[in-house]
């Protein structure tokens, strides 16, 4: 590539906003020239506009810390300063939709790392190795909308990638699976920042995470589902049930999942051989964010732990263990995301670099 | 009741010892007189033989601090000192269960936490609530076994109490279940002490626990269990499948439950209804240690949660929250117990209480 | 007592607020009769009041649960309904300054947890086992108010009674201290609800909170100080210098403390003897929250622990350990108190008993 | 250096051990090449011998897993597989002085981890921004002891780092400092696994490590000594008083430090800049492992945190905030390390640079 694809974030202050900056810093691709916020925010350099409110482990990157912070709702300010826009926005739902449709009507390429377009028939929710022709979509909403080179896309809920690249392997080696029962231990940067109260994660769990269940429940069925003439349409073959808990961990999603096939089953050497012989497009393409392998095996009995896999191919791969029988369904695993990144703008730029090398940008 | 009834603790310098010297502090029937140990410890005061080791929040009893440890494997030492012997002992299973044999043998009544015996077909594993009727076995265990006034009898493992009362009342009111799948997240103090390395859990959480499902999918299957003839016969209706998980909170064991009825279902509010109303014989006996009640439901969405709920009456109550539908089985919801009081040395004292109730002692 | 004293508390529904009636539940001496905090929860039952917000670890105290929350600034409302009222608001400095005068010059006594009013010359800062005597400024306190029966006492802040008692032990037995280097390892709970983010805990500490050294230097002086005219003088004889450090526990404020005596200082063993035989002007009229004894030495080499030692004394009683000659001062101790209990509400009920005692109420 | 010195380790499966193996894994000019343990590991490959005991977050290098571990105490088998060994074990003092002393006689340069050759006069305990003119005495050492090209240092304590070397650029930059008195928050991993018990740091934190003080406040002296004859003489005018604490942290000890300097005292604008300004041998050499800067002074108020910043310099640098005058001392502040690099395996491998660089191997 021989020069870098310019890239803008909206809501760049904000957690979310932060962790597309600490990973976008030196990416082979892409280059972030615009930054914008709310109008507190605007007019200020990124550096002045995050004082005091910069989470992140690192410092500012220092290519950005002098960008001036542009008001996101003038969506003519970005013209001519990048192609992809970054939607980390934090508004209600309407205003979000809204806002994403004017920047990928002004001509922006909008991956979103927000729910609010998440169930938009014509708007494809990307889990690049799992539904990347998806895509296919694109010529139609861009039809369908009047948007001559605009797009939107968006990634799914943090909540899910601990299973569903695992599951999607056995789906697609040819053993459809029916019914699903699982349990997350969520870590608390998937709040946000500040996210919960120190004092009700010390000594403690709290079996309750707003929403989450139901985005964990719907929100696969669309991954799994088929273009049908404009719109996408959620599978409808499998049922998923989550319990989803907050734990103290910093990062990284665990899940333990139960799993029933359909009538074609698996032998459990079986399952771990299409596990670690697993890939998809994005390894194909040698997209730069795409782990290799996507999912890692461990045969460990006590793993995964987030401390110790939620790094596993730069925070993009998914570690699973302790395959097992279920002595209700077929079988039991463990699986574990780390999902700020994977979870979170590491699987959003994932999904911009596939619509790059797909040729939509 | 006029005088105490004098009870003794073998392995009384461990971990599961020292809390039933704390639980039985101003217990109201029972005395502590008698305790053993390892011949390490034989011969030295109580407060000498766990110097160093004593981690119990409060201190060591006044009353048992200047008892002169035996040699647990004495079994005449005890004779005169006490009628029922708590078993907390740590050895290998064989020596255990003869251990254990020897004292009921001698005509004490042995009421033990370990593992040992859970599967011996004549003794009951007691979950006061649930199988008060199993003490009915101990006249044939007494004649099969030649013993006179002893008897045995044991406790279940820690991590099931969180769900089998709730699951239990609803069987208990007409709705059988089919079907378990759950999650337990639990405390490092059922693990003995030292436990868990700290480094292992800080900033993590550790998705495996040797042993402990196995446990926690049969055991269950004796409580539900019948008396045929001269045995226990494990109920074979029910089918469970348990992913134990072990988290960075000190006591109390949550539990995320699923689960299937049969062909009989009952609504949400009769749930609520049939979880509020339930007593079980502990509770119509007025034993010491019986909760009142015993099971609580919280309306709160985001409770139980361990640091809150986990001393529900005295820490012998289940704590229940989260009711509602599943979208694979029936229903869900989540349980909490305090693993070292319920799940533990407290479940074994109301145990001992019931057999002197029932006049076994 | 024949009949309990009514108590109200302004600023009911915060966190402080919440440790007032949980620790007000069945006084031998108070009985909670008025609430009141701001105008929005101003006429709704304190049940509704806290809805979602309720944030200690046992339930609403029945008895209160529908009081009918007033607006704490009209102070008229609270007239007839009680003779003391707790300060627990959370506003300005100024309007706080301004709410207490006026619940004051109304005639009730006042006990503020705030610091808003800590350097003013005629309010005593009470430490109860410390400086009883303060309470004699009261008469000119009202005198040159013109207040009749009202009258205005506040408690310091929560970071410093971990030493302060241990300290001025020593003081009061003829051992003068002139230089103190301390630093605190202090609970999450003392920030209030929410309090410092999960994240920022979790395999953590933050070496600074807001005011927290400023304050730990300077409350002991006037703490220390004397009544001079209608003024109380701080102490000027004696330097502090405060380390402030957050730490992942939830209640309990620990401190390290290095010291320096003047010409005449104690032996070792005789520091001990002091310790252990010191009680207070509280302790000597059996005042229901007093502590026996205030200060409790632990010979364990690795006490005091927060989870092991906080509520000793109920939560009133501060734990010290690890006493030993220092390399560069005379000698060393740590110290831990509970700080929301003797460090807070607590500690300012204990004062009210002693106003009580004192016949000032 | 066209080829890699071959390095070995005894004490290669400890967790001091494993930390060498991750940290030596491509180093530049380090290549290991022997590995060796105690006589239950001797014959496996080092995969083998660490099976269920691998603690690093990362898996075994590669290039390592299958070398066949050596019986540590069989010198011979060494000769000829490496140049320098670092020391890592684990056994009384006297056998470590002992096995240590026939590498180096053997004509091994041993680096050492341990504390037991510490204060042997002859033995330099490194910090190479420090005391790297120490290294003049080992033509004497070899003299005296008779070893050929063989060698031993030592380095420090994990507890020091944080401070030592922010101390030392002031007393370098003509600041002689008279007193310290510090207190440290140390991280779990500074005591090894399994190190301290979960249950004992959920919720808590222990005042106390065993022989952790006497090391912070003895190790300094001779670190800042001179060569006099034959001997390194500690420095006697300089006096330490140490409070160690663990709090639950995995990795980075922070140090909260109150100092008072002699007659001369910098301006705190001049301290910034000493600190800014610093540079050791380490640095001028290039060495692989020195962090540049050696230190990091961060203006937010809050910081440093060990999660934010152990990582700094790739856990080789030190963090230090929070400087400002002191109400007793003349200025204090806080210091930050990471234990298990800075304070360990990587400070002997910056140590083993060192000597390389000075063409003593």
């Amino acid at each position: 590539m021989e020069r870098k694809i310019q890239v803008g974030i909206i809501g760049a202050t904000g957690m979310v906003g932060q962790n597309y900056l600490r990973l976008l810093e030196n990416h082979p691709w892409f280059e972030v020239t615009y930054l914008a916020a709310s109008p507190n925010s605007a007019g200020k350099t990124y550096e002045e506009a995050v004082k005091g409110r910069w989470h992140m482990t690192g410092d500012i990157p220092a290519s950005c810390r002098n960008i001036i912070v542009q008001d996101a709702s003038l969506v003519e300010k970005a013209i001519g300063k990048c192609r992809i826009v970054f939607s980390a926005v934090e508004m209600d739902k309407k205003s979000i939709m809204a806002l994403e449709e004017s920047y990928a009507a002004a001509g922006f390429a909008v991956v979103s790392n927000n729910s609010a377009h998440r169930h938009t028939p014509d708007v494809p929710m990307m889990a690049p190795e799992i539904n990347p022709e998806h895509l296919d979509i694109i010529p139609q909403q861009r039809k369908q909308r009047g948007w001559k080179n605009g797009m939107l896309i968006v990634k799914p809920n943090c909540s899910i990638q601990s299973y569903l690249l695992p599951v999607y392997a056995l789906i697609k080696a040819g053993y459809p699976v029916q019914k699903m029962i699982l349990t997350t231990l969520q870590a608390v940067s998937g709040a946000g920042y500040p996210g919960p109260a120190s004092i009700d994660l010390i000594d403690n769990i709290v079996p309750y995470i707003g929403g989450e269940e139901e985005k964990s429940e719907i929100e696969p069925l669309k991954i799994f589902g088929r273009i049908q003439g404009n719109q996408i349409v959620p599978a409808s073959d499998i049922k998923i049930s989550a319990h989803c808990n907050r734990v103290p961990v910093s990062d990284g999603h665990t899940a333990c999942v139960s799993l029933q096939f359909g009538t074609k089953k698996p032998a459990m050497d079986e399952i771990l051989s299409i596990w670690r012989n697993f890939s998809g497009v994005p390894q194909e393409l040698h997209l730069p964010s795409a782990p290799v392998p996507p999912v890692i095996y461990r045969d460990e009995l006590d793993r995964p732990q987030p401390r110790k896999d939620r790094n596993a191919g730069n925070g993009m791969a998914v570690t699973v263990g302790r395959l097992r029988p279920c002595n209700v369904f077929d079988i039991r695993f463990t699986g574990l995301h780390h999902n700020t990144v994977r979870g979170a703008a590491g699987g959003a730029i994932l999904s911009a670099e596939l619509i790059v090398a797909k040729g939509l940008v």
